[in-house]
């Protein structure tokens, strides 16, 4: 007698199912078993929304944000302000600026920052097409809005080392006490930076 | 201006994924990203997976257990004990009891338990079948392994009514404590259980 385990097709979307961010095996096996005993179309509905996506969104071609069209929504959108030109790292991270509501321009994202440890070179970012998009749209300022880490600072340096040579202002967001977060829940070097960051009053 | 937002295409994909069991909105959108991100085959592979189980894997229809054949593989072997008849609530419940080794025998699946408040009762679960097996198989014993839930006694006694009149014995799982469970981490009705069901050393 053998020990019984699921049908091998089961088991391959629970392997697939572990690949998601976030999903470890217990909640995959628990996500695959309520796949198949779904008893209506949701299953189908996954799927098929996940194909459709799969086969129509990809990278805006100026910007790299999400975008079924060959421009995205934020590029065509006239009414921006086309001399205000934000870099961030991640596509992933354009839509956190837009909730702030705080943002009026355009955005730039360079697909990733500059990371030795993981063989991710000034080469294999969009960093060329960058400063194309500043000596041809001649944006007033570019602001780099990149991660308050090693990489983010690094890949800023590298920016700002490129975009110095150009006629635009150059800024970054600042950085500081998190909104709502107490002195002693911040970090040194949060303190530090919030610190040498101080504005007058 | 407005506001960007995702394409309509990848708010659909995160209000699918969000339907999955354990998957918040913010892992639905982190999962979703992760989807769109994707510079590899992964995203269609996960499509694939889904409705290749979505169309092939269903329930045996002899025990409930999950197969892409008629019968599934624990009907199927002829080594095991066809005297012993393992009632589950679950097609999940089988692969738990399967991975003890402690069983060699067959499983019926009920689909459910019957529970007033969730609108189940015993017509919506596969009792008439586990009668018939019962009356065809001629099994010596059926064990009800249901849950140690107010649901899952009102099965069991149910069940336990209905097979008394067929010649067959009825035996369920033990309820106690907890393998590796200390006494102070065990509450009072698992205790009482325990109590009750102490057997002679």
């Amino acid at each position: 007698m053998n020990r019984a385990e699921y049908p091998p097709l089961l088991k391959e979307l629970v392997a697939q199912l572990k690949r998601m961010p976030g999903v470890g095996p217990r909640s995959a096996e628990r996500i695959a078993l309520w796949m198949v005993s779904a008893r209506n179309a949701r299953t189908s509905e996954i799927a098929a929304a996940i194909s459709a996506v799969a086969a129509s969104v990809h990278p805006c071609r100026q910007c790299g944000f999400f975008t079924t069209e060959p421009l995205c929504e934020i590029c065509r959108d006239e009414t921006r302000a086309g001399d205000l030109l934000c870099v961030v790292e991640q596509a992933t991270d354009i839509l956190p600026l837009e909730r702030t509501g705080a943002f009026r321009g355009l955005y730039h994202s360079l697909g990733g920052r500059i990371s030795p440890l993981d063989h991710v070179g000034p080469e294999d970012l969009r960093i060329g097409e960058l400063l194309e998009r500043v000596r041809q749209g001649h944006p007033t300022e570019v602001i780099l809005a990149l991660g308050a880490d090693v990489e983010g600072e690094a890949t800023a340096n590298y920016l700002a080392g490129l975009l110095k040579e150009l006629p635009v202002s150059i800024t970054r967001i600042a950085q500081g006490l998190p909104a709502g977060g107490g002195l002693e829940h911040a970090d040194e070097l949060t303190l530090s930076r919030a610190l040498g960051g101080r504005v007058k009053w």
